[in-house]
């Protein structure tokens, strides 16, 4: 089969489309023929050589892919050949075949085609796990999305909506708030003009945010503290804003308030079944009803994953950038 | 009545045992007669006038209280005059008698008398809301306690014990050790010798703690994330060491850790009625069946409450420090 390889770090012209051994399914996996693959920004800081393939994952970038199932490794029981099916992976999505963990595999959910389906299972299985199951996002509550438009965010603000919160959102610049504002977002906030400590607090009477998915680490680390709600829980996914910085736990102990910090990638297979289990069980109803939807900014070939990239780096991309193998 | 006042911030000696009017119980609320109030750390900052007491409370310190209820306000049910009582407070312990909202009382347990139980329900509430119902410590599961021989810390062993878990504990000297040896702490380490991160992860086999209840806050806060184990949750309920210091969030990251910071007094009233009924029904029973109890270092007339403050300041004690009207 072909793959993107990453034969030394760098810019987004060290990938390679090439022929490489296909995988086997281990005992427990399926192999999926890929039909699309989404892009992250996990798979950026793996080509600049920052983000290591956790011990065993395939050394191609790609965490999430569509597809059908080619073959069923033994042990596996549920999936056929043919199926067809969305895939959260720890790596390998960016190839013709990738095998993956059968509780890493979901139906394609109804009304969705294979595009759309390479859009979901990353940015579903991230909010849902955050959000809902460590912040415990209540109706009535309200979410604060950094990053409002990116792939993690457009699918942020629908299940919080869908569930009957209240979603502020930052973004950068009027276009990116107003495609916000069409899957629901009720406070849009741009960055690059206002404090989003200030806006939260003023569309809130002084409450602050019940609940923040955040992506930007460090940088943003004490004025979301200054946003959270008594009570209030920050659910950092990304360090796009640095690794450290001061905590100010005195403002923490005053509120009651959690932070907590996680990634997906590195999970054991049994954490992510259970994700993906909670995922099918609570969101692809939504999705097969018309409340949620995969948002796609474009699709391009997998060999032009390059191409890919440079849009993510460039934060021109209102949702999720697909490559697709056909 | 009479209740111990601050007339001004300062040293023990500001401490006054005087004349004061009568608190009535309001609506929900009912009236005890003092019998024990325990000495908590809260007391001492409030003292110094560092921490001034809630809207609504009492300007008397003391968080906690037995004795037998003497009055109930309306629309209080389940309670009658002459019921042996003990009380989570937002203040006002240090008297003759105190009023407080009927979900913050509880009956004294079986087989403790009235001085045991002004020990129980500040530790006990503390303890049980923290690291149960916030961190959900699980049987198995390795528990850090940092100043393992203070009433918290004592309480905070013998729970965990009893709920099936593992326990490190921190603490000045062998002699403190010893007591929290005798409480059940399996790994104990003197923080003046012994870096607490090394010997955890040692007695851990490399893990670390899968819950550590802190008090130090800044001074501990980096070290503290280094001993957690993967999925780790930080509880902070004390600032002793400093209130701001650099977060490892990209570690925090890497371990799929939480960082809660709580406290009790400001809580509004129906969450600390939610704690009082969690610990009544968890934790009541594991009192009456003998394993666990109040650990009480000296009882002392409430109108020597400096001298109570004095023990508290030196740390020399180990469990809690009562005051009794009796």
């Amino acid at each position: 089969m072909r793959a993107i390889t990453i034969p030394e770090p760098g810019g987004p012209e060290v990938l390679v489309w090439t022929e490489v051994p296909d995988p086997r399914p281990a005992e427990g996996e399926v192999l999926i023929d890929v039909v699309a693959t989404g892009v992250n920004r996990a798979d950026v800081v793996q080509r600049q050589g920052f983000y290591d393939p956790p011990p065993g994952a395939s050394p191609y970038p790609g965490l999430e892919c569509s597809g059908r199932i080619a073959a069923v490794g033994p042990g596996v029981h549920g999936w056929s050949v043919g199926d067809e099916v969305c895939a959260l992976l720890a790596g390998g999505g960016y190839a013709e075949r990738v095998a993956v963990p059968a509780g890493q595999v979901m139906p394609v959910p109804e009304g969705v085609d294979l595009i759309g389906a390479a859009a979901l299972p990353e940015v579903v299985c991230t909010v849902w796990s955050n959000v809902f199951m460590v912040a415990h996002l209540r109706p009535g509550e309200t979410l604060l999305v950094h990053g409002g438009s990116s792939g993690i965010g457009t699918m942020a603000i629908q299940l919080a909506k869908a569930v009957g919160a209240k979603v502020a959102v930052t973004a950068g610049g009027p276009e990116k708030l107003a495609r916000c504002a069409e899957l629901g977002a009720d406070i849009l906030i741009d960055y690059r003009e206002q404090d989003f400590v200030t806006e939260v607090r003023e569309a809130t009477g002084g409450r602050g945010a019940d609940v923040i998915l955040d992506i930007m680490g460090a940088k943003y680390l004490d004025r979301n503290v200054q946003a959270l709600a008594t009570s209030g829980r920050l659910a950092i996914i990304g360090l796009q804003g640095g690794a450290k910085a001061e905590l100010n736990i005195g403002a923490l102990l005053t509120k009651r308030a959690a932070v907590t910090a996680t990634s997906l990638r590195a999970r054991p297979v049994e954490e992510k079944a259970a994700i993906v289990s909670a995922v099918r069980e609570h969101v692809w109803p939504l999705i097969a009803n018309g409340q949620v939807r995969p948002i796609v900014d474009r699709t391009l070939p997998l060999a032009q994953a390059a191409e890919g990239h440079r849009v993510m780096e460039a934060s021109t991309h209102i949702g999720k950038v697909i490559l697709t193998t056909g």
